[in-house]
């Protein structure tokens, strides 16, 4: 195991907690241990709303939880208002009760909405009534947002209610659209551009490996979707009168699909990897320091082995490489018993997950032309190109990125991780390409947590350090600025 | 253009019309030219019957048009009964009046049950009313399979008119559940196996190219299916968080898929050609003396090119060439848009097309454990074998086909081709194995005929020829034998 003074070395991390005045950072500390009970009531209350936003029967809830939400960051002495968009409104609440003023200036992101709560009879406790066992809270959204930046606004609360400055200027900004695709927050950034600016956005909304693992994800993958059809003749065709004279488009499919990535997990379409980074040594190491074990793993997914690029370890396999996944195919007769058909047309659905510095645009070109090579002149090729999203990249060795993972190491008194994350968050591309700034991901969520699951929970130990590395976060990103 | 001498010297083809009395003959055959318009009539009164053996509704309509049938036969002068099934009766009617006699016997296998005639709003007419337009009969089931085995009826009825003798005797099968898979016909042909002992079977339910090419069909594909199921991941999992470290059951299926069959059109599963004999000289003659027309065809099946097994034209390809064909492709995502999922399973419908000499449960081994030997242990396999009809062969040089050969060049005064169909006909491997007798496919069907769509038709010159045909069968027949 490596030692954080060995990590420093290579990421230049070097954590030297700064206190703006000890005396006033105990003040605050000592603030959120002496309202825990009353955090976590606040905590039941917020989740106690059925924000709900892909059911238009919740819409009422959804304002109604906005309004709660406002209301209480007022009484923290927050400037806090509703913006309505076409959809549900969102929340701002900010530090600058008296304008702009020349301390810097970062964003909280989050989202008061949350998944349905359904299939409900998977629930031990209603989705919507807090239960608190084990030093967990179990309610829909506990985790999966209002949690995580309730937080945030927790260490916020302590500042302002024990009268000790920020060294820097927040605003929150939590939205109601998040688990339906953020349609109103792009629109709404671009409005409120000036308003916003900032230095950067910081996101309590993915996890981390474990409570030992406190962790700052750095990256994310990129997407492109695409779907291919084949088309064969004009109209299903009797297999028995026609079959051997024609060529089957499902065939021609899984042959072309057959000729896009090879037995050793490697996507063979000319120019794929071109753009990709090879993972630095320290790095590699990062993934080392993760909590992993294969057999567990392997069963957790329900595999007979687990199978991945070849030269990569598990880990580093679903979050810092290039992937090319088949989400679904369709062609001819997919009822019971046969059906003796040479079919029309065969259609797959593909995403590939892209790594930083890949291009979603010039990705799709080298598909495309790969595809279009390969296809035999007996079937005719459509390509649909679908919606993509950029791979995401803030080097850990930045000065923000060090303040973050110094408050971390604070608030949980151990050495954090630095994650590369499988998954594409737009949000934190809107946030770059609209206000030009970066985002910090610092996830509070354990994978247990069941988010989109039923019986959701937040554990309170991470509440409580979240807390602690908010009011940590302030004065390192300050400093920082 | 071969001569038919030439053909004889490879085929072993003798045409020397026999004729049991010139005058004898001569005297059926003017009955049927003098009885033509009643032969049409008779005709337009059997296809007036709906009876739509899918359609419950027409279960009455069924028995009725049996009855009908039965009747008829009895006018003739042949001893008929409905022997009922447990689905729809079959009509039996038999030459032999005065129980068995000495004389060879023949079956002629007929069925009175009709497709459904939806869409109804694609006819011209209405379905069950019969239209005479341009020397064709129009209505459902004119062609599949009234019309057809009528001719035969009407042949005899000729002799028996005329008090001609048989030189043979025959019966009568005319099932009414083919178009629902024939569920009856086997135990019918096991319970009544010593009274329809015959020497072969003549079947009229087939067809030919044109109208100068009368044929003798000798051969029939086979049929095997087999159902691919690939389980990967317990569930769907998210392509994001596992996507790279798990196969894609999608994608391990189509590499699966591709390592079948080669871009030549070749299946690639070892053995599987081990017993395909290769195709004779003589037999190709045979394809290319039909008519045929690239261009035409492939606008017709209206794909961008024709595709098949390499150093094969497509007349062969689809009818004396094995085949591997895909029918249906299921797996994770299939509506709209896009789903980030690496699914759980994904599943190929496959049926493969045999021919004569392969052996359906040899191929279905071979083809399992080639499967099973290119399956990767990322993912687990799951073979379900369907349903098979074995490949089917009548040596076109026996003394029934040469006899059948003679019949049809007298009545069509053209030279007949000797066809393989590229479909599978399962009851003709049923009166192999329970009455131990080969087939003779005589088809009286033209390609236009619109067997199974709106507008069936019969041509009535087909219908005219196919009395001629049947009438000089018996002689020839009775002679081989």
């Amino acid at each position: 195991m490596e030692t954080f003074a060995s990590r420093r070395r290579v990421w230049g991390l070097f954590c030297r907690p700064f206190l703006l005045n000890g005396s006033r950072m105990k003040a605050v500390l000592d603030y959120l241990k002496r309202n825990r009970r009353q955090a976590i009531k606040d905590l039941c209350d917020y989740v106690r709303f059925p924000s709900v936003s892909a059911q238009p029967q919740h819409r009422k809830d959804l304002t109604a939880c906005a309004q709660w939400l406002a209301r209480y960051c007022r009484n923290l002495g927050l400037d806090a208002r509703l913006c309505p968009t076409k959809g549900h409104p969102i929340v701002v609440a900010t530090t600058r009760t008296n304008g702009r003023s020349s301390r810097p200036h970062f964003l909280v992101y989050g989202h008061y909405d949350v998944q349905p709560p359904e299939p409900l009879d998977l629930w031990h406790s209603p989705p919507f009534e807090p239960r608190i066992a084990g030093g967990r809270l179990f309610a829909r959204g506990a985790s999966d947002n209002k949690g995580q930046h309730l937080a945030h606004l927790k260490a916020v609360e302590a500042y302002l209610k024990t009268r000790t400055e920020l060294p820097c200027d927040l605003t929150f900004v939590i939205e109601g659209e998040e688990e339906v695709g953020s349609a109103s927050l792009a629109p709404f950034l671009r409005q409120h551009r000036r308003e916003l600016g900032c230095q950067a956005v910081v996101v309590s909304d993915t996890g981390m490996p474990d409570k030992s693992h406190p962790a700052l994800t750095y990256a994310l993958r990129g997407l492109a979707a695409l779907e291919i059809t084949v088309h064969g003749p004009s109209r299903d065709l009797h297999s028995g009168v026609f079959g051997g004279s024609v060529e089957n488009p499902a065939m021609a499919l899984a042959r072309m699909l057959a000729q896009t990535r090879d037995d050793q997990g490697r996507i063979t379409i000319p120019g794929f990897y071109q753009d990709v980074q090879p993972l630095r040594a320290a790095e590699r190491r990062q993934f080392q320091r993760l909590p992993f074990q294969a057999a567990a793993y392997r069963k957790l997914l329900g595999v007979p082995a687990l199978f991945g690029e070849a030269g990569f370890s598990p880990l580093e396999q679903r979050s810092a490489r290039p992937t090319l996944e088949i989400n679904g195919l369709t062609s001819g007769y997919q009822g019971e018993g046969s059906k003796t058909i040479v079919p029309a047309w065969a259609r797959a659905k593909l995403t590939f997950r892209l790594v930083p510095h890949q291009d979603p645009n010039k990705v799709m070109r080298q598909i495309c032309r790969h595809l279009r090579k390969i296809c035999p002149p007996s079937v005719r090729l459509e390509l649909e190109v679908g919606h993509h999203a950029k791979p995401y990249l803030v080097p850990p060795s930045g000065p923000y990125a060090r303040a973050a993972l110094c408050s971390l190491q604070q608030a949980f008194q151990r050495e954090p991780v630095l994650l590369r994350e499988g998954g594409s968050i737009p949000i934190v591309n809107e946030f770059r390409a609209i206000l030009g700034v970066d985002t910090l991901l610092l996830g509070l969520g354990l994978p247990d947590d069941n988010m989109h699951s039923p019986n959701e929970k937040f554990d309170l130990e991470c509440f409580d350090r979240g807390q602690l590395m908010s009011a940590h976060l302030w004065p390192e990103l300050a400093r920082a600025a």
